[in-house]
């Protein structure tokens, strides 16, 4: 049975995440039907990861068993045929057997964005949190290197998460200034439930004062989620890419 | 009684159109309330122009007489604590009675953007018409300038007008490609019905050969619908801004 990759975008605004629940229209759930749609049969799809209600993506992978051959370069266009307008297959691989969307992920990157300005813009307000106050970038950008590295990020954590460790390695944290929005760029191999989203509101706290930068050590070092900044809202958050060694899975 | 003139920004998304209707939510109607509950008495308003269903504003000016001063710096934040997400007033001035939002504006500025790429982007749908073709930007350009100056634009103005002529002046037309997005900008000092997304759907034509850059005055001097491109739909269609002699109004 031939694997394949799938690379997909999607608008999370009118989803209530990636992973199937009862209670709405999950990314997995439209992407399933469009595959069984395609393929008639049952097909069952994995991904990278699940992104909350609301959570955009730019470049998420998920795999699947599919019962016969497609051409690769016909694959996202047969898909998207069968896709609403908020979901797409960017580009599709065919994979072998070894490759699973979510164990073989080497990292991800994600970008949370604020938009900062006296008065809020609706034709920003589904692709970014609103700030009416103007953080400081500058400071926001240095606190972001204080997170960089292998630490616990315990205090950085929803509650309820079931892994066995809260100690995670980010490569690299970076924010910029676009016009009015701000980019803060987390990436990372692996990362806890909410993770993204904590350190942005203690980047924004950082921003407007209500947390100072040599502070940012001390409230990783104390594991408390409450001394951390409050969790931004899903709007803001796109998980761009996922990295995998691909030269090992394409064929 | 004072006199407010409101520029506003809106995500015609959810919107059917600027103008109040019986069947659905309108720009006019959400504001009209806001501004209701803000000054508890009628309010009528009056807009700059109507714009359809779906259609996008960055800079929409609304007019409106109103019971009492409330200081001009405070008015879009107390307006906007009252209106939804895809909704917001920028910016707020008094005006003196000789200002109507619609009868003094000296001319506007539109933006009609395509998002052309062999695969279509979720993230962009609402604000961006698609292509999966590549058009010839250059071409566009060339066959763009042709419509500038004083023209009888009846080939591009949909059916059901109660205009007394349809001739009207665009001051300038630009078509741009930023990365995957081609941005068609219209400034003229009046449009008839659809004109600029008909302008926009015959730049389209040209740039995929559908039309030739030579055909264009041709088809102006023809005055028939039929000749000229399709009318693009409504969601790449954004009012950037409208055009007055502020200093005759501003008290």
């Amino acid at each position: 049975m031939p694997r394949i990759a799938l690379t997909c975008e999607y608008d999370g605004s009118a989803f209530v995440g990636y992973q199937i629940q009862d209670n709405g229209r999950s990314v997995q759930q439209v992407l399933t039907e469009a595959l069984e749609k395609l393929y008639k049969e049952e097909i069952k799809i994995t991904g990278c990861s699940r992104t909350d209600a609301g959570v955009h993506a730019r470049g998420h992978v998920s795999s699947a068993d599919v019962p016969f051959y497609i051409p690769v370069e016909k694959l996202p266009l047969a898909i998207n045929a069968l896709l609403p307008q908020d979901l797409a297959v960017k580009k599709a691989v065919y994979v072998n057997g070894d490759f699973n969307a979510r164990f073989n992920s080497l990292g991800k990157r994600y970008v949370y964005r604020i938009y900062a300005a006296p008065i809020r813009s609706p034709l920003h307000a589904s692709y970014a949190y609103y700030s009416s106050y103007e953080p400081d970038v500058d400071k926001m950008a240095q606190a972001a290197k204080l997170f960089e590295g292998e630490h616990d990020f315990a205090a950085f954590c929803a509650a309820g998460g079931s892994q066995h460790t809260t100690v995670r390695r980010l490569n690299s944290v970076n924010v910029e200034r676009k016009d009015n929005t701000i980019e803060i760029e987390v990436q990372g191999e692996a990362f806890l439930y909410n993770m993204v989203r904590i350190i942005a509101g203690t980047l924004f706290y950082v921003g407007i004062g209500k947390i100072k930068v040599d502070e940012i050590a001390d409230i990783i070092e104390s594991r408390e989620r409450k001394r951390a900044g409050k969790t931004l809202p899903p709007e803001g958050l796109t998980l761009e890419e996922v990295y995998y060694d691909w030269d090992r899975y394409i064929v």
